[in-house]
């Protein structure tokens, strides 16, 4: 095909983790809650159904922003909904990242960014973490041409947090706005939502799909301030959210007692997870997320990710260049998790 | 915001129809169907959201393409999904057309094209109709840079359909991909479908937010040759499509019997409107679409949608430079447009 642009030719394009279609997993893989979303959720969703599909959606989705907004405690116009985190980091890249200029973003991190980059036609600029996951001072270092930087708050595959408080020295030093991707931060025990109000330069991006429990109802939002919500208006499709994710969206949201109490559940098992490799001779690392990263010194993990899978469970194997592999384990139930244990001990 | 590029701050967005939220209008404005989708969509996304909603969707939608490859005579990998066909929009753009190019599209037409070029920091060639809605031929022209161009079938405002033959011919002059937005069709006589087997420049937009009463759902899909849906394939987002909308678009598409009883109520009631409006002067024009393009030679036209939006009734008023303006009013229910019709006697 020859009329294709060639960035888009020469590119690999990004691989999500596996999604068998087919065949019972336990899938611990793609940080999926293993756990069913609010109850209050099916039922909206059931009652925007009933009320019909035949009508275009609300193309700003307020019936979410009303409610994120008194969750959060920001006004509506500071929320900016999407089909999924991916979304939203499509649209931030599209009205931020000129073609030829420069995103930065941290490495190992969500390879996404890079894709965005090369889809925008620009130049993804990885800046190593240092080996302990701290960040490198040359992430705020000043660049010809950078108009963009990711971050990732908690980080994958590593589990880490920054602290506000490190991420507010960043912004200051850096010269272009600051996107913390905090799909994962609803299992950690900070976030960045105050820096939002003391600086245009921030945005946070949030998804349902892992702490409500919603990876297939595709729903991500933005919380920026208004005159930078209102730039990314123009950048997004204008029905980006439908009717029935609308729906459950809020309700997921309106539900915090069940999001508290997923929660605890989550983490209880992460602490369970985390012991339990690391008394196999995994280097666990603690997580501030609903997965653990687990590195081994003793012995190759690429045969255990493939062994594990011939036993039907699927966990992700991480390669990074000049990083040691690892498994990326997603905390699912404890019974989960105690299947998946017991064949690794059965193997290291 | 002055870190937001150039291109976006500059351009005003794209503004999609009125969508009021609250209140009850008679809604002849946004090409909706007026009827309710097919029993089995309901059905079909109880049931997946009784599956469940914690896991990612399949990122390619196989149960759809497979139905609606045996319904269109294609392979599965001659389809690609999107969510609505605005998302296929973009994603086509975002493969062929690089900044400072050009995308070609006729005017007067679908107004997301312009933006579409805007956001890709391209440049819009918009070549005229002539007077009688058919193609000038300097839409096959060569001209320097022409990297894609948009051709609606049937069109919008118009509602004016060109034969495959006349595209054809188009396809062979015009020296980049061209994609036929078919986002009407169903309600047309003829399609563009065979053509994309005789050349991969060829691709067809469709959308089941009209035909299918499913505006509320936000799925679309291309058609066009595997080679080119692999390249396009890397531009989505991996998980562009729900699993909501993937079961109810499958159940959609799958319902033929609906589609055509559905196409006959809506065009025996479009010809009913279409000679109604000539009767109250209104140079209607014959449509292939589920609206109605209705100037009128003897009377401004802008303060009749206003009287109507006053009585709760919404068509969209459009105004393109030198063109005369007019009413575009969808196809409604029987009992809608006697209610349109009625407000308008009194009014010419």
């Amino acid at each position: 095909m020859t009329h294709v642009r060639e960035e888009i030719l020469g590119m690999a394009g990004y691989t999500p983790g596996e999604q068998p279609q087919a065949g019972k997993f336990i899938k611990l893989n793609t940080n999926e809650n293993p756990y069913p979303p609010s109850a209050q959720v099916t039922q909206a969703i059931r009652r925007a159904l009933d009320s019909g599909l035949a009508r275009y959606p609300d193309p700003l989705c307020d019936s979410f922003r009303h409610r994120a907004a008194e969750v959060l405690g920001v006004d509506p116009d500071w929320i900016l909904c999407g089909n999924g985190s991916d979304d939203i980091l499509t649209i931030v890249t599209r009205a931020f990242v000129a073609p030829g200029k420069k995103l930065r973003l941290p490495f190992p991190s969500y390879t996404l960014y890079h894709t965005l980059a090369q889809l925008q036609g620009a130049v993804s600029e990885a800046i190593p973490f240092r080996d302990n996951w701290s960040l490198d001072e040359k992430f705020h270092s000043h660049t010809h041409d950078l108009q963009l930087a990711f971050l990732p708050n908690p980080n994958s595959p590593s589990g880490t947090l920054l602290s506000p408080e490190e991420i507010r020295n960043v912004l200051e030093q850096l010269p272009c706005p600051l996107l913390i991707d905090e799909a994962y931060v609803d299992f950690a025990t900070t976030d960045c939502l105050a820096l939002v109000r003391e600086n245009e330069r921030l945005m946070i991006s949030r998804t349902l799909s892992k702490s409500y429990a919603l990876a297939g109802l595709r729903f991500g939002f933005l919380i920026a301030q208004p005159q930078v919500i209102r730039q990314l208006l123009k950048v997004k499709d204008s029905y980006n959210c439908d009717t029935l994710s609308i729906a459950g969206a809020t309700a997921a949201i309106d539900d915090q007692r069940w999001l508290a109490e997923n929660r605890a559940k989550v983490l209880a098992t992460r602490e369970r997870l985390t012991k339990a490799l690391s008394e196999l001779g995994f280097s666990a690392l603690p997580s501030q997320a609903n997965f653990v990263w687990s590195p081994h010194s003793g012995r190759p993990v690429q045969p255990l990710y493939e062994q594990l899978k011939s036993n039907r469970i699927l966990v992700r194997y991480m390669k990074y260049e000049g990083w040691q592999d690892g498994l990326r384990i997603s905390v699912g139930t404890d019974e989960q998790i105690d299947a998946c244990l017991t064949l690794l001990k059965s193997m290291v």
